[in-house]
């Protein structure tokens, strides 16, 4: 197909282009409010036919391009979850967002959002803000991520800000879980909720799943499925949900070794990438080379750096326009404490800049988290071809000693010790040695005791090993589909002049492994014989394996055309004629005449790939389209 | 692929296949018990790497079979659904079991499971029961689904049946509602359920989806999602789970015109069938003409006989044994009383016969339901080419004779004889002729009230209609994905005896369609010059799409064939040779030797269901394995 022409749409404001797009989405079918005759739900989305055709072409390309040609390990697991595995994750307590409520009707808003109006409206409309009112708000807008539920209460009151469909006040903030809640089984004893995301299940199965690589690492496990976050108050249509499918990859590797046998095929891919450093420089994301940013340390290690740039051949095939895509790094405070490096892919659409896929190092954190609430060992091993041998810490803590200076407290201040990591024991080692005792920490105590030298012993041990256990490291693809397809309507929408003065007709310019339907056929105009062809031709296009309707309706071939090119119909075939027929390009308009008995291959070749429009149009003489045939919009 | 062998299994009881079974799916991974290092959940599995590939080879075909070639709309709604759709389908009312509870303990029960469970066992085991009470039995297993609550606690109390694991007494049987319910949005004021089926979001739909479909009839929308049922106690492995795949069709029609044009593409097929009559006489399901049904009136309509058709043909070629297959006709007490005909397809297991696809003629009970709570009209139209004179019924009653009569009830019995059907106001009327008076039933009073002849006029006048208006009725071929696959793991394994004494080996004799993993590819031994041969010839099949892997494990070639054939790899490359490499088939171990370069395209014939094994052996020659490379088992 040629390239989306740019005229038309370019100059249209972002919310005129946005309520073009979504205009005809929803006309179209593409998705709809769900349960619309009620009055809908917010958050909830239907897909129709056309827009559940892309959705199945996108999970089948992710499925090619990741499950398939990685040698991946795909599960499938419940949504219903029990909270024990959201405990061991930390959903149960920390998937919150801070709410107020309107404190009279008890309406609910995220306590953020109301900050955030407030203060891009200040800076927006009053025209009478001093430079250091806007400054503080500026401020505050690129904090408010970080702030606490005493920090947003406290500016919500300094501001005076009230709910916005009463201006009633409203309450201080509190955080609201956003997982849906139900009970498992009759009891009502058995709490459970529908799950925030995909990962778990495979992470609870990483054991049986590593046994099914035959032991080995690095290996991937990957499950598309759908995932529920409860908003509280959903905004910005389809890209903030209540419900939505995932597709999501935990690649588990020896985090001692995180190279990718594969890394090579992406090295050269160049893309625009916006490191941490730059982002704080208040620089602009720039082209590097995914090979540089990893070799130069901007990327934390080549498995990560090879799913980023898997990611981008993904999105960019899909129809995803290369210059509205970025590859941000998560600030320091963005990423949780236990990640090594995280990057999203962001695709900038009407709305702004999206986070449509999240590509992080969890280093061992979730393995860890639900290892120790199981007490299932979800570790790796690694076996010497030669014994070693090996530096073992060895803290070995008395327990008489323990037990007299601190009674009931001594099973806490033991666990303390046993657990600490090789530079703290060798520092309170050193300590011991020097002055006798020294102040250590015990969490589980919530206050500092007093170690004196009789109570551990410290010493470093040479051991012989035959075998490394360790818990691996998890790389994290997880991806938006619902996201990634809104971002791909708008990336293929456009509008192009039709015959009648001022009307603009739409088109999707999907590619063709997207596109809902690959093919028309229309009858010229109705005539038993065309038909017949028609019926023909339809028949080889199912044989061939091509998706496509047939237009018998009597409407004019134009306004045929401009129903087929606003879902996005790549190809279109008009029988105008019993031998041969007209094969129309939806972006270029071009026509050509093929033989009946050609068409269908001829049309399955560019659908699959194997040709480009243009070199068909080589291949085959050009029909001139009459003057009538062509933008004719719907009455 | 050849027929799977008969031998073996054959003498093999129920329990210890089923045992079989089920060993080897969960030691291979086909499925596992979800969560299963927290203790697990019961009713709640995932499917490992190749029980997620068989369901998706599975949907694919459905797709395919089902929305492709029949043109099917599909749709994808979400699974949170707020309560007012769930309370017009009637599922917040009436989609429940009947639960006892231990009173000590609070363990829940299914009433009619421990009813059943008692009666077998009695019939089973107790040697000493008279003819009556053996009669008495057997009657209450034939008619437990109809018993009431109250019917139940009187059998149980009758018995003295108590709770199964702690012998305290039971509650009195009361309806649990088996959908997962939670809260949508923050504010806990607006109930909502996961769907306990996909029917309602498209039904929700139908106002759009006729639109889409150019305001015409007949049309189906399809839908593939999750669906969940809170059991009270899950039974019976994969066929009896809290959440579940389901796969569903709803194809409007003209409930004045049910024939359907492609009926004469399945009219000829010839399967098990069940009328109803049949089994009410106590015979056994017989091989019926589909068309032969139809058109002696055993199956209601044309439409509903080919989705019968359709889905013996779609069954059948995912490897269902058409023997163990049969379509029973539900008994007059099984069938809503608003359903037209209703069909399960049935499949033999070991558990017995199993519903798992229900094809009902719903009429048109759901879109009215949803027109009724919604008030927006789900209706079709047929446009007159001349307009029509028609006679119509018209009722008009007197308001103020009404009000006279009923004073506040007027409005109540206003409604009751506006909503007379034909006859019973033709019965009115020609009461009110003969006597001037008749006793009428207002359903919303919940008495007679007498209706006087000055109080409503009854006509039947004459009008000119230019359309015809109603409410479409609803075909339904809904499909339980999971039971499906259940069946078809049993269906297509079996055992043959191993090189070793007493040594079965397992095989799963999928067909290429739904088979998890196309091909293997094998060194016959460690060397580099076969390794490089299996690395070319793995290239050449993920070109050709062919799903592979490659063993390059040193076991023996007989314990590879033995692993490969447990998960049911239709065929096995053995790279012995640098130009050419033998082919062996799973079922019939024959082998073949074809050229390197060839190899991936050969595959590819088989598995795409152009070429039979049968086909390729004519072609290439015969390879006659050694001894020792089969029937090696698993160490």
């Amino acid at each position: 197909m040629a390239a989306a022409p740019a005229g038309g749409t370019a100059a249209m404001s972002r919310d005129a282009f946005r309520a073009a797009v979504t205009n005809t989405l929803e006309r179209r079918l593409f998705f709809v409010p769900s349960f619309k005759i009620y009055g809908g739900v917010a958050g909830l989305y239907d897909y129709g036919p056309p827009g559940c055709s892309v959705k199945a072409n996108v999970l089948a390309s992710w499925r090619q391009h990741f499950v398939l040609e990685e040698g991946m390990l795909e599960v499938d697991c419940p949504c219903v979850t029990p909270e024990v595995v959201l405990k061991a994750s930390g959903h149960v307590e920390k998937f919150t967002d801070l709410m107020v409520k309107d404190e009279k009707t008890g309406n609910c808003y995220r306590a953020d959002h109301l900050l955030k109006d407030f203060c891009k409206d200040k800076l927006e409309k009053d025209h009478t803000l001093s430079p250091e009112q806007a400054e503080e708000y500026n401020k505050i807008l690129a904090i408010l991520d970080d702030l606490s539920a005493e920090q947003l209460g406290a500016k919500i009151r300094e501001f005076g800000i009230v709910a916005p469909d009463t201006k009633n006040p409203l309450s201080d903030p509190y955080p609201f879980n956003l997982m849906f809640q139900t009970s498992i089984g009759p009891s009502g004893l058995s709490p459970g909720y529908m799950r925030p995301e995909t990962a778990q299940g495979i992470f609870v199965n990483f054991k049986d799943l590593y046994y099914y690589n035959g032991n080995k690492l690095p290996f991937a496990a990957a499950q598309i499925g759908q995932a529920f976050r409860n908003e509280i108050s959903p905004r910005q249509g389809l890209l903030r949900v209540r419900e939505f499918t995932l597709a999501e990859i935990e690649h588990f590797v020896d985090p001692e070794d995180k190279s990718h046998p594969k890394f090579g095929d992406v090295s050269d891919l160049e893309f625009l990438m916006f490191p941490r450093e730059d982002q704080m420089a208040g620089k602009s994301a720039r082209r590097l080379k995914i090979g540089d940013a990893v070799s130069e340390g901007t990327v934390n290690n080549e498995t990560l750096g090879y799913f980023i740039g898997r990611v981008y051949l993904f999105l960019t095939q899909l129809g995803i326009d290369k210059d509205r895509l970025r590859f941000r790094q998560h600030l320091p405070n963005e990423m949780a404490h236990y990640a090594a490096d995280c990057w999203d892919a962001e695709i900038e659409c009407s709305y702004g800049w999206i986070e449509c896929v999240g590509i992080a190092d969890r280093s061992a954190y979730d393995l860890r988290a639900h290892s120790d609430k199981s007490g299932e060992k979800l570790e790796a091993h690694e076996k010497f071809a030669e014994p070693r041998e090996v530096e073992k810490l060895v803290i070995t803590p008395s327990k008489k000693e323990l037990g007299l200076a601190f009674k009931g407290n001594q099973r806490m201040v033991l666990e303390a010790l046993e657990a600490m990591g090789e530079t703290e024991a060798l520092d309170m080692k050193a300590a011991l040695e020097s002055k006798g005792e020294v102040e250590f920490k015990v969490c589980t105590l919530g206050k500092d005791v007093t170690i004196k030298k009789s109570m551990v012993s410290i010493n470093i041990e040479k051991k012989k090993e035959h075998q490394r256990k360790f818990t691996p490291s998890v790389i994290e693809p997880s991806f938006g589909i619902g996201r990634i397809i809104y971002c791909l309507f708008e990336h293929c929408f456009y509008q192009r002049p039709g015959k009648a003065e001022d009307e603009q007709l739409n088109v999707f310019g999907f590619p063709p492994l997207v596109a809902p339907i690959k093919c028309t056929v229309f009858p010229l105009v109705k005539l038993e014989k065309f038909e017949v062809v028609a019926k023909k031709i339809s028949k080889a296009l199912t044989a061939a394996g091509v998706s496509h309707i047939i237009d018998m309706t009597g409407n004019t071939i134009g306004k045929r055309y401009a129903r087929t090119d606003e879902i996005g119909v790549p190809l279109a075939i008009t029988v105008d004629n019993t031998t041969s027929v007209t094969v129309r390009d939806r972006d270029s308009k071009d026509q050509i005449r093929v033989d009946v008995d050609e068409v269908a291959s001829v049309v399955k070749e560019v659908m699959d790939g194997q040709s480009t429009w243009a070199d068909i149009m080589w291949r085959y003489p050009a029909h001139t389209a009459s003057a009538a045939d062509e933008e004719d919009a719907e009455p």
